[in-house]
């Protein structure tokens, strides 16, 4: 049973990484990068909050050193994304959304679960889900010259808040890990379905410029 | 007496974050970024450096890790500051940038400080102590997708570099580590301190582009 | 015999040093940066992708703090390099691409077997190639904000990914390190040239804007 849930987690995990990975070809796209280009950006995407968080709780080995499998995702992201991305559409618009918030609502989760694996206190580990959540997209969008999206639009890191507290506070309350990673990931993962479906967003703080 | 020395100094560190943490609360403004992305600007400016720092010369812990009262200060600062931030104006105009000053010398004596206990070389432990101080702000400069400031303008990182040369110097000349804290404070200090009052700066070095 | 190779490659991993902190020299002339933001920009040049290759296999110590050399070759770069810059042109142009191919195919050799000597795979190991080698630029390029040229230009990461291939290939094959070392050096070398030469690139990927 327990043998089930982990292939299933690490197969969403991969499945995660895959479409994070995609966003950073459809950026490349955009900006005319050559393949190289696509390959880094799809990286970073994908692997670069969960490289960070690992250096900053000081995990053993960063995860994709440990298990390169996740190298392979992107690269096989990185050059049947090209194409995918030029095939005339065909999925309703709604499955990569749904996919990317599935991706975030995971990703929030093992951070937040792995932070707190390595005995740092809440208040970290919910900094450490955000962390692996959103710095990935906030490294692409530096490359890309934008300002990162993640600080400026409609509720994204903010269900990822949600998504760590749930998940550590659950915790904290005595459940099963089972059951609060499920509430942790149903939480960021309704939020930010909500925030794409009605078009939520923060109210931005303006000093004028 | 050395206790009430380290809590003079933890309550500088707490108060040199919030401050930091203040000028990118200002940025964050500017760009009419969210309450997440006032956060996060808040936050890299205030602990990036010192995480940079922590990272490479390889501490047990970076130090919010270990510390989370840095987050719940910077967190703070992000939500009271964008109150703060809207005050029709009554400190002094200088106060802030004497703030700011204060903040500059102490981070950069403390990433000088940490640096030599881990071993390093002198030079190393300047390189340390600059970090700390500057890194911060740049990272925040590139998220709002400008130059970083420290680069181009008026004399900032020479005072970090002056702080870190008086603070190993004095120290290796044999003096006692608090008299070591004090003149590389100061130096940093005053030096930053007078480039504002007298807007100093470093001459350009132009290539034509 | 060893100490003799062992010595032949210290010095050109500075020499490669000095050649990457001069290019980042000539970016902070362009943007008119002053003598802290010419430093900044050799540094990182220079430094960065092996900083983060060394944080990421878990190195024991990053390598310039392990060794400060490389910091005071920085220095008299950046320093040196400012006169150097403006001189009336005497070299021949292809002098610094030359060297500059030189530096890439030693440093995409020195990362991808430091990663091997850690113990990644060879997938990582090559990826570490890659970071030792072009990370450095693509953070000065975003430091003057400029979307990375290694993204979007002719073949340079290219080169790295070949090198740390015919590196790592051979090693497994069972010829001697010093043999794989120039094998690795030699691909990168050549592929290097020969895009420079007849400004070979590869193709873009576009989806409209």
């Amino acid at each position: 049973m327990q043998s089930l849930v982990d292939a299933v987690f690490y197969w969403s995990d991969l499945f995660g990484t895959a479409v994070f990975a995609f966003s950073g070809v459809l950026v490349a796209g955009r900006l005319r990068m050559d393949g190289f280009g696509v390959i880094v950006l799809a990286a970073v995407t994908a692997i670069g909050g969960g490289t960070i968080r690992d250096l900053i709780i000081g995990a053993e080995q960063v995860f994709w050193v440990a298990d390169p499998t996740y190298l392979w995702v992107i690269l096989a992201t990185a050059l049947l994304g090209q194409y995918i991305a030029r095939l005339p559409r065909r999925l309703p618009w709604y499955i990569l959304p749904l996919a990317d918030a599935f991706g975030l609502a995971l990703f929030t989760v093992i951070g937040t679960e792995k932070a707190l694996a390595h005995g740092t206190s809440g208040m970290v580990a919910v900094v450490m889900g955000v962390i692996t959540g959103v710095a990935g997209g906030m490294i692409r969008d530096v490359l890309a010259r934008e300002v990162p999206m993640v600080l400026q639009r409609e509720i994204y890191a903010t269900a990822c808040i949600l998504g760590g507290i749930l998940y550590t506070g659950t915790l904290a309350l005595g459940v099963t890990p089972l059951l609060a990673t499920l509430a942790g990931m149903l939480g960021t993962f309704v939020l930010r379905v909500a925030a794409i479906r009605w078009h939520l967003s923060l109210p931005a703080f303006s000093l004028g410029r």
